[in-house]
């Protein structure tokens, strides 16, 4: 490991000042490699998935499972990112003084990126790609399911850079995947930048308690969707079936329904036949607060009920006195992801958009649009919950700093 | 603590949607405050002062001491940020998508801010207006030094902000001086969003160990002036002169030089006469590698004098082949705060300021510029040397994160 990291600061200047188009030539020899190793993947991947049956979910099998053709599509996400504008060089900030100096806020790479991440096989190359695009030296540290898939990929990935004539050291694959590996990267402040971890809440759990390296925690999404009492009806349900029912199993589907008690008794029914009788395939499962559940038939919410990301066809329902309780329910029970207000009442919204204290708040619309792709962004690395240096969608720019570059003629202060 | 803390959380949203108006009429009380309590504040100097006396250094006493004239400064520097621009609120990025959803990137406070510093009192009024100003709510926890003297000045601010009609729960003083508190500050991620440490490195380094807290680190600086052989040599003299003397107690100071060899025989004579033969009252004592000790007399350097932080008369003196030498040598013993390079070759300039990765980059002119004030952001909290959020000076902006506001009329993905 200490040998990969010294390597890995080693590739970090030339990585950094790679121009744009060897950066987009590299990007499209990876693409190419990935192509032409595609057996090799796929066999590396068969020994994946072998070892995974019986011990793991049919959707988890699903998620490790390579095909041609999700090599290809992986081939076309490092293509894609080659089409997005370069993130380094762009100057932030320029102000001449009166007596000359010239000062530059100037957009660099952060240097050593290392992420940890879980099973699917894809981030492994979206990663790579994205931290090439920004100048950034990357260290993967995969989990063990996918472990021979992210190998071959790795192998292709730098025989590209090779190709094009970029150091292979740009992308690095930590091979020992133990509790042990991923602690001794939390712990590497002396060669790694920045840790993103992408994963469930015990990973980013792990992060925050014992990372010396800075880390920037994504993905966890307990999303909340309020009604205030003004909403339009057909808008709130037609909102509320999307936020929870599109992709149940994604960061940004919501988790919570905070509804006004003033239109319970109206709008509960019609949720229940929306969400629940009108979805033979998948009903959704409402966990119901006493209020709630006075009203219509369904599960009783526990506390633990509102500090959950479920990820699957369950929502919990809690009925609030007015906007106010509502933003202080999120308060205490978000984990500033993305939250919702759905409502006509220009007060209710702008009290909720000024003090909802969340990554992306959204007024009459989905969580679900809390994407990078969707942003505008063009890719993501992942979600940032947290307020430092980046929030929400992290693009191509979320993974560069900025120096000051200042010119001077002799100056002395 | 605890209560503090949780008093300082649900003050969080009313400091953040103060109105500008409503900040800076606080601001001007909490001024106005200052003022009226110069007696209690003097009183509780005095006691901080008897108390010192005889356990620190003069420089140190002098540190501690107030007047009131140096109340007055602080006052002014209270009113001096009411003057700032308010950083809340603005429309950072604004994007309409072709269905119609407006997604708006805005600047918002980042919430609890905790201040740990050490004995220089104006310190507490400075961090608490730049916290108010910029919507966040700030806890402070002081040196033990300078302990009375820091809260007779927090109640002063504090009865200035209860008589302009703000919560006085905006700004907390930690009460308990002891390493203890200094660890619970920084354990206590359910409540703070942020923690600077201000101080020497002991405590920079105990908060990256231990914090788990995001912190920004600031002001540990171990600059380096790299005179290229093709410098104007007047131009060198001049800037090592004002980078290493004009202050060299201060974190923009330069500690050390890298000289190319090839003019170190004419230029080490030089150097010799400006900082140590001229300046009978505050010689530089010149600590010289090998190839400089063979040139001119000085002391011997030992491998830690280019990995410290003198801020003191003293300036380690090392001879490089040439700037591939001087840019590896920084990147192995920078902190990443502020490096110069003096140099008439724009080959070597472009490398410079390419590969060196530090907050601030100089070209022709001294490091001493590295300000929030002379950077034209009319303040500063600190001086950030690490690259995630805020990188060099940190002013209003700095502590300020963003929010996605995204406004639809039933939106769905």
């Amino acid at each position: 490991m200490e040998r990969m990291l010294q390597k890995a600061v080693s590739a970090k200047s030339a990585v950094a000042t790679l121009t744009t188009e060897q950066k987009n030539k590299a990007l499209a020899a990876m693409a190419d490699a990935l192509i032409e190793n595609t057996e090799a993947i796929l066999a590396a991947n068969k020994l994946d998935l072998d070892k995974a049956k019986g011990t793991v979910s049919d959707v988890m099998l699903d998620r490790l499972m390579l095909s041609p053709e999700r090599i290809c599509g992986m081939a076309d996400g490092i293509r894609e990112v080659a089409t997005l504008p370069d993130p380094v060089g762009r100057i932030l900030e320029s102000h001449t003084r009166a007596d000359g100096l010239l000062i530059e806020k100037t957009a660099v790479p952060i240097g050593v990126i290392a992420i940890i991440y879980e099973s699917r096989p894809n981030v492994t190359s979206d990663a790579a790609a994205l931290a090439l695009k920004s100048g950034n030296v990357c260290v993967l540290r995969g989990g063990k399911e996918a472990f021979r898939s992210a190998g071959a990929i790795v192998d292709a990935l730098r025989t590209g850079l090779r190709k094009a004539g970029v150091t292979e050291d740009a992308v690095h694959l930590v091979q020992d995947i133990t509790r042990e590996s991923a602690n001794q990267l939390m712990k590497a402040d002396k060669y790694v930048d920045l840790l993103i971890p992408r994963g469930g809440a015990g990973l980013i759990n792990a992060c925050v308690q014992n990372a010396t390296v800075p880390c920037i925690a994504t993905g966890t999404g307990i999303c909340h969707l309020y009604i205030e009492k003004s909403a339009d009806i057909d808008t709130a349900l037609s909102i509320i079936e999307n936020a929870k029912t599109s992709r149940p199993s994604v960061c940004n589907a919501a988790e919570v329904l905070l509804l006004d008690k003033a239109i319970a008794p109206t709008f509960l029914p019609l949720l229940k036949a929306k969400l629940v009788d009108e979805r033979a395939e998948h009903p959704v499962e409402l966990r119901l607060d006493e209020t709630a559940a006075s009203i219509i038939d369904g599960t009783s919410a526990g506390e633990v009920d509102f500090d959950t990301e479920f990820l699957d066809y369950i929502l919990a329902v809690r009925c609030v006195e007015d906007t106010d309780e509502a933003i202080r329910h999120i308060a205490a029970h978000s984990t500033g992801h993305s939250e919702a207000i759905v409502s006509k009442d220009s007060t209710a919204i702008a009290a909720f958009t000024a003090k909802v204290d969340s990554a992306a708040v959204y007024v009459n619309a989905s969580t679900r649009f809390t994407d990078g792709g969707e942003f505008g962004l063009g890719c993501e690395m992942g979600i940032s919950t947290q307020k430092l240096h980046a929030r929400g969608p992290m693009g191509l720019r979320e993974l560069c700093t900025y120096k000051y570059i200042i010119r001077g003629n002799g100056h002395i202060r």
